[in-house]
């Protein structure tokens, strides 16, 4: 194998690929890359058994092969080099050596065969559709805050992907819960996606997913089998193993009985929350929402530390109520909430409260109240 | 006691103040801030025993007095209120409480009593002068980073400041060596400071004095006994216990009789270490480095992971070389070199070797070598 590349087009390629490298491995060629050559370019390609990442990139090649080097090492070479540099790799398949140039730099890395690279097999999928990156990233950004990290209750620690029915029709819907709090975030069904089979995405694919979509408009072809999903760009491939469990019930999680209604800045209300949470030790950060006539009074009372408490101007028009929730909660919900209208709806003091952008439904968030 | 105080000052003084606590503290009230108000304005005071620091800050004060309470919770509290904010500050002695509000935010501190609160013993000074922010800031960013983290080596675990004899005269001198390798900048020596006697700096002191340094200007009042030295701006006073030892005759170190003279840039030089050096494993990172006339080359050798080498082109004119590293030593040393031109003077292989900032005599550095 050998090829020339630009620094910069290794340097995207290698550190897309090494991000799903686990730094502590007990099987070494999981710590190396495999690089392969061939007469369309050069891929770079990453594992950890349950995800897979390749990273395909142009170059000149001049000889095609493979090989497997340190992932960590080749990212962190290609880093180091000049900026604009040409960078020349071969491997010395007798030596088992890889040979990295670039100007008056030399490397010579140790590899491993690439026989001995576990390659992800390839699976048939039930469903293959394309949906806009902005579209993703708005299903998976807005509901993985919620994501438990409880191992044993493992079918929790994931976004649920899946196809539901919502007011407006058929929905994609991506759902994330850790028991004390949800999130369901709703977008227009792609064509295609309709027979997709509900997947749990793991918590890691979704953070290397994310990756993926930083350019609203490029579209992602999603690939969903009842065990793996798959998601490309022009140039990345992520194919990931789903959560092998069930996804809960959520929906009778999500009160629809609530009336009490409350409006507030989403912005105010979360800045608010912060402030008088300072007060609080770290373990108990209950904070008291006490509401009345247009007037939200947000308290804290930690008996060792002090006590807080701060007024906000609010639109409500119900009965008095008084309810207790997790400030980090309240806080984590309040910065998702795009728009700088959040609506709560409440039922008592005991029962879980409903939060909307507005009137609108694609984004609804659960939090479940505390005791204060 | 009761003051008003504008949002922004607050932060900065309780801010440079609360960065003394040590963040787990046996002893309760060494986590608190020790307020003061008086006719003439507010001032906030915390230690850690060893090193104290008060900040003063101007205040429409009402009702003079003082207490105490957390400095990392005010801290807090200050940085999350709005922007612009007047703050109303009271103690409540009776009830124990200090009163935070602003805007719509009230907040209530615990407090422990003023009396408690272990204020640092005044100390006659040996030496009081005066030296600009920049000159104290070359000394001690330059030679900090040789600061030994050797607990047992206490007497090396800071900066040592005293008056030594140049080629040039007499000059203000700060040393740090943790054995392996050594940093010696002088400064001209300030009018008053000729009978300070020589101090160890704690290496906490050092992070801190850092905080005052940063008007090229200003000019910070320097006194100096033998237990103690205190740095005041005209706002700000760091007074610290320094370390009860003897710092060993760095003098013997330094050598004096390298002739073999090499020529570098300093940031290429600097870069290619860091370059070939990511081939080698944490522990052993030695780079040999190969000198020939006017060219250098860097090489590593890491059995497991592979082998690199570069070569520079570099001023040398003497006898071939070859000589081995630590090459996070070279590094930082080569970092401190504010000019292009950085100077390596070598004897032989198993001799220390001396770097200097172009002819400047007054930031020298010493390395030792290690067998490659």
């Amino acid at each position: 194998m050998k090829f020339s590349i630009e620094r910069a087009v290794l340097v995207k390629a290698v550190s897309q690929a090494q991000s799903v490298v686990e730094r502590r491995n007990t099987i070494p060629i999981l710590a190396n890359v495999l690089i392969e050559a061939t007469a369309e370019g050069v891929s770079f390609r990453a594992t950890d058994l349950d995800t897979e990442v390749v990273d395909r990139a142009p170059a000149q090649v001049e000889r095609p092969g493979a090989t497997t080097v340190s992932a960590a090492m080749l990212n962190e070479i290609a880093r180091k080099l000049p900026d604009g540099s040409l960078v020349n790799i071969a491997s010395d398949d007798a030596a088992g050596r890889l040979t990295v140039q670039a100007g008056k730099s030399n490397f010579s890395l140790a590899t491993l065969p690439r026989e001995d690279f576990p390659v992800m097999a390839s699976t048939e999928y039930a469903a293959n559709f394309s949906a806009p990156a902005g579209v993703l990233r708005r299903l998976f950004d807005k509901s993985k805050f919620a994501i438990s990290t409880e191992e044993t209750r493992y079918y929790l620690n994931g976004v649920y992907m899946h196809v539901a029915q919502s007011e407006e029709g058929p929905v994609l819907r991506c759902v994330a819960t850790d028991g004390h709090r949800l999130a369901r975030i709703d977008a227009p069904l792609p064509e295609g996606a309709a027979n997709m089979p509900g997947v749990i995405v793991p918590r890691k694919t979704v953070a290397e997913l994310r990756k993926l979509l930083d350019e609203d408009d490029a579209a992602i072809a999603v690939s969903v089998s009842e065990t793996k999903v798959r998601f490309a760009t022009a140039t990345i491939t992520l194919t990931s193993k789903v959560i092998d469990g069930t996804f809960p019930d959520y929906s009778r999680v999500i009160p629809s009985g609530n009336t009490r209604k409350l409006e507030v800045d989403a912005g105010d209300f979360a800045k608010a929350v912060d402030r008088v949470a300072t007060v609080s030790s770290e373990r108990s950060r209950a904070v008291k929402l006490a509401l009345d006539e247009d007037r939200l009074i947000l308290s804290v009372n930690a008996p060792d530390a002090g006590a807080a408490d701060e007024e906000l101007a609010v639109a409500y028009a119900d009965d008095p109520l008084e309810i207790g929730f997790n400030a980090k909660y309240l806080q984590e919900i309040a910065s998702q909430v795009d728009r700088e209208n959040a609506v709560f709806l409440f039922n008592g003091s005991g029962d879980a409260a409903l939060i909307r952008e507005g009137g609108d439904t694609s984004a609804v968030y659960v939090v479940m109240p505390m005791r204060v």
